[in-house]
């Protein structure tokens, strides 16, 4: 047992449905409710799991929609009541932990926040750690800080952020100056980017001064940042929170946190830095998840789903059964098959970036019943 | 309407479940009890309705399991009680056939058979008429006399029939005397015997006076013929059936009519054969379903199911939907999906082969349950 970091608060973003991993994610069954790795529980539950031996149970906070309460306080029944901030709807990242950070600073002024997204999958807890402390260390100097995942490999499938200059902090001898961010790169970028070393994956980790933080929103997003206020101000007062919502939620600015806070703070030599020699991986997409459960082993068939029932003859990739089905897979190379009660997907890893498309697809042809 | 043919009497042997059709079909749901090309209706009634116009639907027999009885009534409301014959367990082909065969004889001594498969598929109603009508022109004359389909490509897929010297036959323009039946050869061989043109699909199909057929049956295989004759002297008496059957049927020879009948007959020259000239295919496994349903295009995705609910997006191949689930493909080439309510599969049309392995595989596993 370690001891909690004093004036932290862990955060859980837990929004994204995770489009390209349907038909296993679905809007009632977002990503960060399914086990993904194997484990025999949730990301989520995961998440919290890693967070809580520094955060402490009653230090974390999860950000999800309402619709998500319920399988949210099954998952963590460790979590106080007023620690679920519930969504209207979905407003992307910046409102997620811009409201976190409002209601967290009333309550706290000098609190020190972390956002961890829920659907993540990160394996050495005491790595990890490491590196929030050290960005605690800088967040404690003013900086907001981000922990970015030194690269194991020329990835085309995350952005990247460019360390500049080192910092001098007392407890974050790895700190450094964000030189600017970078959108996801083709794979020559890549290549470039993963032999030069000064390029981090963008694993969408904050940690900062929650004051400092609304600071920043407020300098790039007052409108985002008056609308949070109005939210925070009542929040903690049930009788009044209702109808605030009602009215401001709807007008909130729909922005990722990186436009609103992350890069302008870059440019403005407020944003620090921590690289992260931890495993990481966002799970974007099957392939990424085939790669995930296959243990480095090739021509492997992982396989994930508690009742899987798979025959596999010659076959590699990775199936996902939800169901009891007997699955029979002969001489398929790479492929990818999702069974589902009510939808069935096939692909292979090299299209799995296609899956968005075929939501997309569903839904304007009117089978959002499957999604 | 044509008259039908004097003396003829069609036979279809629906015995087969068609493993390298599984999951489609099964003990429960053989081949023959679906539609595979899209009609709307079973393999079974395309069959029938190809037989009946010159038959007689008073004149067509089946030959089928116990537990299919019912299945085979409901597709057939035409076919007269007498003309079902059940087996108590499959015992292949020189059996069913040569059950046919004892029984027709003893109602009409000089009936002449035709047998064809219940679930072959053919196009070409007319063409395959004019072939049986010159079979039976043949075989008054004495002769086992076989359609052999002329090849439109060089398959590997089917045995092959040498034509050799010409018969002097009214009514039957194009036969000929069978050299010798060849097993499925290589793909050098296919080559040959496309290019040499004397070589025909074996089809399966016979056609012959019952009692020649029975005659061939006695010479080389007198066991498999004494059942015959002892299940047939009883089989029209309901109250002395059952017991005859219990005790005769379990050691009745288990051997094809092409070992039982075909192959020594053409030796000792007693085998003709006309060729077909209509498109016909055996459906023998997913490979051909897919070609089948393809209607020649390449790059074409067959779907075959009525509740289909299929989204592809660059896939070739073919789906079968047996659920009303939502598929969906994406990039995936020459594909196999079958889905049904208790399995699925997933293949390429070149592993079609092998789905009878993975049944096999399901069989030592205990997994019998979805077969």
């Amino acid at each position: 047992m370690v001891d909690p970091i004093p004036n932290f608060y862990a955060v859980i973003p837990a929004g994204g449905v995770g489009s390209r991993l349907w038909p296993l994610s679905r809007a009632d069954a977002p990503k960060f409710l399914h086990d993904l790795t194997g484990s025999g529980q949730t990301l989520l539950r995961d998440t919290w799991d890693r967070l809580e031996p520094f955060a402490g149970a009653d230090r974390i906070a999860v950000v999800t929609g309402r619709a998500h309460r319920a399988a949210v306080e099954r998952e963590l029944p460790g979590i106080p009541d007023k620690n679920v901030f519930l969504e209207s709807e979905p407003r992307d990242s910046a409102a997620a932990i811009g409201l976190a950070a409002a209601i967290l600073v009333r309550r706290e002024p000098d609190v020190i926040i972390g956002s961890f997204a829920a659907d993540h999958v990160i394996r050495g807890a005491r790595t990890f750690e490491f590196a929030v402390q050290q960005a605690v260390s800088v967040a404690r100097e003013g900086y907001i800080c981000t922990i970015g995942i030194q690269p194991t490999e020329p990835s085309v499938g995350f952005g990247y952020i460019k360390k500049g200059g080192e910092l001098e902090i007392d407890g974050a001898p790895e700190s450094a100056y964000v030189e600017r961010f970078v959108e996801k790169p083709d794979l020559e970028t890549a290549k470039e980017y993963f032999a030069d070393r000064s390029y981090l994956w963008n694993a969408g980790m904050f940690i900062a001064r929650a004051d400092v933080l609304l600071g920043e929103i407020a300098e790039n997003q007052p409108h985002l940042y008056a609308g949070l206020m109005d939210l925070a101000e009542v929040w903690d007062d049930h009788a009044a929170r209702g109808p605030v919502v009602d009215r401001v939620w709807p007008s909130i600015t729909k922005i990722a946190i990186d436009y609103a806070v992350a890069e302008p703070a870059a440019e403005k030599g407020r944003l620090a830095v921590i690289p992260g020699h931890f495993d990481w991986d966002d799970v974007g997409d099957f392939a990424s998840l085939a790669k995930l459960n296959s243990h480095g082993r090739k021509n492997d068939l992982a396989i994930l789903g508690p009742n899987a029932r798979v025959l596999s003859d010659a076959s590699s990739g990775i199936v996902v059964s939800q169901t009891k089905r007997v699955i029979s897979l002969i001489g398929v190379q790479d492929i990818v098959v999702v069974d589902t009660e009510d939808a069935l997907l096939v692909t292979t890893s090299e299209n799995a970036q296609r899956v968005k498309g075929v939501v997309d697809a569903l839904k304007l042809t009117g089978r959002s019943d499957v999604l």
